[in-house]
C-alpha cells in the first residue's frame, strides 16, 4: 500500500486529527459558577475595558485560524473548501505538535476576494493570528496585503512565504558549501506564481542581486505588455539584463535553479548548462521538475526536492510552527520582512557546521529543536524591529 | 472573594479554557506522510468526489462552532465580539465536558443581521453544527431562520431554545408535584425576548394552552398596533381572552409564572394572588424578578431560579451539550421542535419518581448522566421525525 492509500485508511480510522479539549474543571457547582456563570461575567467586563486583555484572559492569545477557499490545494487544484479540509487539519496538527500553537481549520465557501477579506476581518476578533492557505495567486496576493492592511494581528499567506523562507534557508547553506557569496550569484526561479514571487522577493531582500524568473512562457521581463501587475511590479527588480526567450536560456551558467514549477520540465542537459557546483531545488511534488538522480549525473552539486523520500526536502513545514510561535510570543502586530530573513537564518542555522553536508542542507521537519530555533529567531526579530507588544 | 473575582483571578491563570490538540503521530517521515503530505491527497480527493466524507474524514462530524456577535452577552448587554470571548469558551469547554463535542468559539466583529448570516454560511463547511449564543433580539430571530434554511447542518439558537427547553423540563416535572394538567394550567411569562418568546411558542407545541406574555409594557395582546413582527406573531397564539393590563394583572390565578425579564419586577403580592400550588421560575441573573424567599413565604409552591445557589437552577448547561451530542450522533439535518421537546422530557425524566420533591425537580448542570440522557431523546426524535442521516 503506498502513502495515499494508507493515508486514506488512516483518516477514516482517525476521523480528525486535531480536538478541542476542555482545561478546566466541570465537575461541580463551583467549578460551573468560576468557568461559566456567574463569574465569568468578571473577565468579560475586563476586556470589554480593555481589548488587549482578550490575549491574558482567553485561548486567543495562542490560537491561530487556518484559513483557505480550497482553490489551490497541494498540486489538487481548485477542490473546494471541504475538500481542503484534510490539509487544514493536518497544518493544525503540526501547528500544535511542533510550536504549541492551538490552531483551527476554517475553510470558505466563497472564491470572491472581497468576500474572503471581509470574513476574516469578522472572525479575526477570535485569533492571536490568521495563517492563510492554498488560495490560488493572483487573488492570494490581493487577499494577504489588504488582511495586514486591516488587521494588527500577523496575517501569513503560507504557500508564498513559508516556501520562500524554507529555500531561502536552504540556500543559505547550500551557498556555504558551494563556497558562493549572495551577492555574486545568479538565480533562476521557475514558476511565477505565489511561491514564485515571493521567493524572488525574499532573496532579493536577503541581499541577492541576479533573479530571473521565470513562467511557462519564458523569461519575465520588464516591458512586456502581456504580464499582469504581480509579474509587471517583479519585473522591473529582476532580469536587470533584459533578456528574453526560454527557461533553458535563463538557466545557462545560473548558479541556483528553483524550481517552484511544473513535472519534468527540466532536462539534464540544461542542468549540465549551469555553472560550477549548481544548486538545484526542485519543489514540484509528487513528480519534480527533474528528477533528482537526473540533476546529479547532470553536474549538480546539491539538489533539494520537495519530497519527504530524498535528502534536503524543501518543506515548510520546517517555517509555520515556529514563526507563529515567535510571533505570538513576542506579541507582535505583524510578520514582516526582517522576521521572516531571521526564520530562514534560524532554520539554516540549526544545522551545525559539523553536520552540514551536501546531502544535509536542513533539519527534518519533525526535528523540534529547529521549531524553537525559528520561535526564537523570529521573536529576537520582532523585538529589534519594533513590532513587537503592539498586536491589538 | 466572591465568585466574580475569583473567577477573573482563575481566568488569568487558566489563559484560556480550551485547547485544540494533535490526535496522531507526527514525529516521523512517516507520520508526516501520512497526516499531511503527500498522503493526505488521498482523502483530499476522496471527499472533492463525496462532500459527505468531510463528516467521516476530517473532525468535522463533532465539530460545532460557537457564534456570538457579543450584542446580548450573560445579562452584560452588548459589550462587543472580543468581550464575550470568555463565555463562549466557558460554553465550548462544556461542551466537550457534557457533550465530548469540539466546540470553538467564533466572535463576529458586526452587528449586521445580512452579515452575520453571510458569515456563518461561508464558514459553516468546516463545521458539523452552529451553535447561535447572546445575539440580540429581535436580530437573533431572523438569524436562525435564515440560517435553518440556507445550511443543512443543525443550527441552534441556545438563548432561544436552551432556555425554553429546560423551562419545559422544569415544568413537567413542577406539574407532576402539584397535579396539574398541562393542558389545564394558565402560563404567565414576562419577558418577551429571545428567551420568551422561545419559552412559549415551546410551550403552545409541548400542549399548554392557556398562555400569557408580558414585556415591560404589560401584557401583549393581538391587534395592539405598537407590537413589532414577531410579538404581533405570538399574539395570535397566546392571551386568547385579549386582555389588557400589568403584569400583575396577568399573574392573578396564574399557574406558572415564568420570569426571564429585569430584577424585582415581580412582588409579593403577586405571587400570593396566583392559583394553589403555584409554579414560579425566576430566571433573571443574577438578580430575580423576586427573591426566592420571597415567593415562597408569599405562598409559592415550587420556585426554580437562574442561580446556582439555590435548588432547582433553570440552566440550560443541561440542554446543549447533549442535544448537539444526539444531533451530531443522529447526522441530523436540523433540529426541528420534536428535538427540543424530547430533551425537555429527556431532562425530566433524569430526575426519577423517587427523588423528585419541591427542591430537586431538575438534574444538576454537572451531572454527566444526564446529557447522555439528553443525548439519546434528541438522536432518536431525530431518526423519528425523518432529519436523522440528511445532514449535508
Amino acid at each position: 500500500m503506498n502513502y495515499r492509500e494508507q493515508s486514506l485508511k488512516k483518516h477514516a480510522e482517525w476521523k480528525g486529527k486535531i480536538e478541542t479539549v476542555c482545561r478546566v474543571p466541570t465537575d461541580s457547582r463551583e467549578a460551573l459558577s468560576l468557568a461559566y456563570t456567574p463569574g465569568v461575567a468578571e473577565p468579560c467586563m475586563a476586556i470589554h475595558a480593555d481589548k488587549q486583555k482578550s490575549f491574558e484572559l482567553t485561548r486567543r492569545w495562542n490560537t491561530v485560524a487556518v484559513i483557505t477557499d480550497g482553490t489551490a490545494v497541494l498540486g489538487l487544484g481548485d477542490i473546494g473548501p471541504e475538500a481542503g479540509m484534510p490539509v487544514m487539519e493536518g497544518k493544525c496538527a503540526l501547528f500544535r505538535a511542533y510550536g504549541g500553537v492551538d490552531a483551527f481549520p476554517v475553510c470558505l465557501k466563497t472564491k470572491d476576494p472581497e468576500e474572503i477579506i471581509k470574513t476574516v476581518e469578522i472572525i479575526s476578533g477570535s485569533f492571536g493570528g490568521i495563517n492563510l492557505e492554498d488560495i490560488s495567486a493572483p487573488r492570494c496576493f490581493e487577499i494577504e496585503t489588504k488582511l495586514k492592511e486591516r488587521l494588527n494581528i500577523p496575517v501569513f499567506h503560507d504557500d508564498q512565504h513559508g516556501t520562500a523562507i524554507v529555500v531561502t534557508a536552504g540556500l543559505i547553506n547550500a551557498l556555504k558549501l558551494a563556497g558562493k557569496e549572495k551577492q555574486n550569484i545568479k538565480v533562476v526561479i521557475n514558476g511565477a506564481g505565489a511561491a514564485g514571487v515571493s521567493i524572488a522577493k525574499m532573496l532579493l531582500c536577503y541581499g541577492v542581486k541576479d533573479i530571473t524568473l521565470c513562467d511557462r512562457f519564458g523569461i519575465i521581463c520588464e516591458g512586456d505588455e502581456s504580464l499582469n501587475s504581480v509579474h509587471a511590479e517583479i519585473a522591473k527588480q529582476t532580469n536587470r539584463g533584459h533578456m528574453k526567450g526560454a527557461l533553458a536560456d535563463a538557466m545557462k551558467g545560473a548558479d541556483v535553479f528553483i524550481g517552484v514549477s511544473a513535472p519534468n520540465c527540466v532536462t539534464k542537459e540544461m542542468v549540465a548548462s549551469m555553472a560550477d557546483k549548481s544548486v538545484v531545488f526542485t519543489c514540484a511534488n509528487p513528480v519534480p521538475e527533474i528528477r533528482r538522480a537526473d540533476a546529479l549525473e547532470a553536474g549538480a552539486y546539491i539538489v533539494g526536492t520537495g519530497s519527504s523520500e530524498y535528502p534536503n526536502q524543501i518543506n515548510n513545514v520546517l517555517v509555520f510552527p515556529g514563526l507563529f510561535r515567535g510571533a505570538l510570543d513576542s506579541r507582535a502586530s505583524t510578520v514582516n520582512r526582517e522576521m521572516m530573513i531571521a526564520a530562514a537564518e534560524g532554520i539554516a542555522g540549526c544545522v551545525g557546521a559539523d553536520k552540514l553536508s551536501r546531502d544535509y542542507i536542513l533539519p527534518y521537519a519533525y526535528d523540534k529543536s529547529a521549531h524553537d530555533c525559528v520561535a526564537r529567531a523570529v521573536a529576537s526579530s520582532a523585538e529589534k524591529t519594533g513590532v513587537a507588544g503592539k498586536r491589538a
